[in-house]
């Protein structure tokens, strides 16, 4: 933290070394090992944390990595043990023996730091609880928005603020797929053919495609904005594979951008709801401009209005910056024999059914061009309640395409509806159907 | 800090309340009050921080403001020495009796919370020697983007980063009015009237729309990010008068926004140049989609690439929950015997001169439509090293325009040419320089 200004640097009790141990050394995890040892002075000249990499467990320790062979072992668990080991950092990934691990470390009195964003958002309430008994910091930055701060100005900077609403584009892959959808026109499989070759995508896409990554850091992110605790498996989760290359055009054509989103929201009923899926966002957004790989996420209170993070969310580079900067903070803490903000579970919020979530809706129809079809179908939005905000109706040969936006209405209203559409003869096809996050909502 | 997913709350050592005392209760004092005593529960809740609010002094201590008459007093020096403060937060303003009465506080062991940038850009120097010789925190959130969260991730989370350049919209009048200027053509009088009438300005807009505002900014911002010491003199300052509808036009038919902005650059000299001027800024870029009062700050790393941080940088609900998040912070420490981040200088880089940095340059000349004068002109540009990379030339009855954006060249070189271009006989005026953050550039 290169806090300037003054001239003396004042305590000896900084200056002891805090000794770091690796668990795994992937991409983060080298890339990590590289800062720390290429940037430890230019570190400890701004933080006057002495740090030293003093042991990295991985699978092959005979593998040339270009550093001292001494540091490496294939014994996870001795680097949590080893007396010599101060601060323990977990970027091996995976639930089994990740979990482990990091529960014995920290009972151990080890502050422990994790990029590992499954472990948080599936197993963060029982290591979060080990880490509060052994009065230790349990870190992860790294595990949500890769190198965009998020843990710090959410938790800390905003401490005084009352969030009502987190919306993130939090998965790099899908938000470079419907990016290129939006300014080249292609298909979802096409994009995302190019962006597997292209190393944009996995070859096998589904945790970002189907937004389940987006979801655990969705978890994550309610969390720490609301003061409760969300489970990954809350989150009602789609992914971007049933957007149309169509739909998006409709969207630009109409002021908005198509977008996959984790929306968290704080109702006023003390309840939570958060969810992943592609939405609608006013061209206008902050949010909107985010292309490509990048994320953001974007936060509403009460007092200091909207705010927004943005930064590349995913990468060794900037992943790795998040885990020094917690490798930092521990190591700070533990000389001074202090602990971060604490890890507290609040309140427990329940988190609200998708069923009674209010959105706007766009809907793409695809129905026989004949007389009355679109009183028929408006018919049957009102009959459910739902009102019409716009229409577009658009002959083609023999058959017609209806596009609507609805004003708010609950998702239950919305599946009945579409159900009821699907049932009546003069509707060929639900051809599309995406939520819209309007400047009204929230 | 919402920090969550923990069901035991630990430490008996957070628990003793922490009493604050505040030197002054403008707009950001009284937001920042009302925070403290209505989310009391809250923020006790979700941080373990146990905060009153116990004194306050202003200059009329019998004015109703709806809290106890019996917290005010017009005593400030009254306020620092009471025993029972334990925090204290200075939003009064200016730097004197201010300086004083912080390094008093400070002095007596108390940490201080201070939204006053003047006092931490001219003599944040001194006064963090002073926290540091005391050993208490000297926290200023609330000095540099209001509401934004800057300094923690700056010096926190990048504590690892090798930061390159920092670029922000800094002061929210002059995007308020160039915005304005951008997207309804009206001149710089006109819309200033206009952002005066509504108060989005000043009746004295000079610290405002001459760049003082911002230039202070840059110098906490440039210290923060380069670990030096940067004064608010030492910044080269422009501010926005002299911006022409005509050009903000020619820029959005070239790609461009125009912007005023903080540039804060670390070179490869070791040297940093800090600098707020108005400038064209790519119409991709992030910074250019932030509209009318909001600020944000682009930060550009080696490891991280590049993270933008958004949100209202003024104002008194935006600015009073930085204050708070400073109170939380300096609370927490406090109970545990800590201090959050040493404040060390670590180097003092030299502030490069103005006249040795480069850019792009955008020059728009009113010539004589005669034959041979671009010629001419182009001539000057080339005599003095400086190549041009896109030219324009209208004619208008009698008179030309010329307008060019010349490749990167120094500061020194462009004036020289300015000079002459003013002394040449068919040049009738310079009508508008503008400097242009290209892609290629930093």
């Amino acid at each position: 933290m290169a806090v300037p200004f003054s001239s003396s640097w004042p305590g000896d009790e900084l200056e002891q070394q805090v000794r770091v141990g690796f668990l795994g050394c992937g991409t983060v995890g080298a890339e990590a090992v590289r800062i720390l040892v290429e940037r430890a002075e230019a570190i400890h000249r701004y933080t006057g944390i002495d740090l030293a990499v003093a042991a990295i467990a991985v699978r092959d320790p005979a593998r040339d990595r270009g550093l001292d062979p001494a540091l490496f072992t294939a014994d996870a668990k001795a680097v949590v043990e080893d007396p010599d080991i101060d601060v323990v950092v977990e970027v091996m990934g995976g639930l089994e023996p990740t979990e482990e691990l990091v529960a014995a470390a920290l009972e151990s009195g080890k502050p422990v730091v994790t990029a590992n964003k499954e472990l948080i958002a599936k197993r963060g309430g029982s290591l979060l609880d080990v880490a509060e008994r052994a009065n230790v910091d349990l870190l992860f930055e790294a595990a949500v928005g890769g190198g965009i701060p998020l843990i710090r100005p959410i938790t800390e900077s905003l401490a005084g603020e009352d969030i009502r609403r987190v919306i993130g584009i939090v998965n790099g892959t899908t938000n470079y797929i419907l990016t290129r959808m939006t300014e080249e026109g292609g298909s979802f499989d096409e994009i995302l053919a190019d962006a597997q070759h292209l190393g944009y995508a996995e070859a096998d896409p589904s945790a970002d495609v189907d937004g389940h990554d987006a979801a655990q850091k969705a978890a994550i992110l309610a969390s720490l904005a609301f003061g409760t605790h969300v489970h990954a498996d809350d989150v009602h989760t789609e992914g971007i594979r049933a957007v149309r290359g169509r739909d998006i055009g409709m969207a630009s054509r109409l002021g908005y951008v198509v977008k996959l989103l984790a929306v968290c929201e704080f109702a006023d009923a003390d309840a939570v709801s958060v969810r992943v899926h592609p939405a609608m966002l006013p061209a206008t957004h902050p949010l909107a401009g985010v292309r490509l790989s990048m994320n953001a996420v974007f936060v509403e209170g009460v007092s200091a209005g909207e705010q927004m993070f943005y930064g590349a969310g995913a990468g060794g580079g900037p992943t790795a910056i998040a885990v020094v900067g917690d490798v930092v903070d521990a190591a700070r803490n533990l000389v001074q024999g202090a602990r971060g903000p604490h890890v507290a579970r609040a309140e427990v919020h329940p988190v609200t059914d998708m069923m009674s979530i209010s959105n706007e809706f766009y809907v793409r129809l695809e129905v026989m061009d004949e007389p009355g079809v679109l009183a028929t179908i408006a018919g049957v939005f009102g009959g459910h309640g739902i009102s019409i905000k716009t229409v577009i109706q658009e002959g083609r040969e023999a058959d017609a395409e209806i596009v609507l936006i609805t004003h708010p209405c609950e998702e239950a209203a919305m599946q009945a509806t579409l159900r009821e559409l699907r049932g009546l003869e003069p509707v060929e096809e639900v051809a599309a159907v995406l939520r819209v996050l309007g400047e009204d909502e929230g």
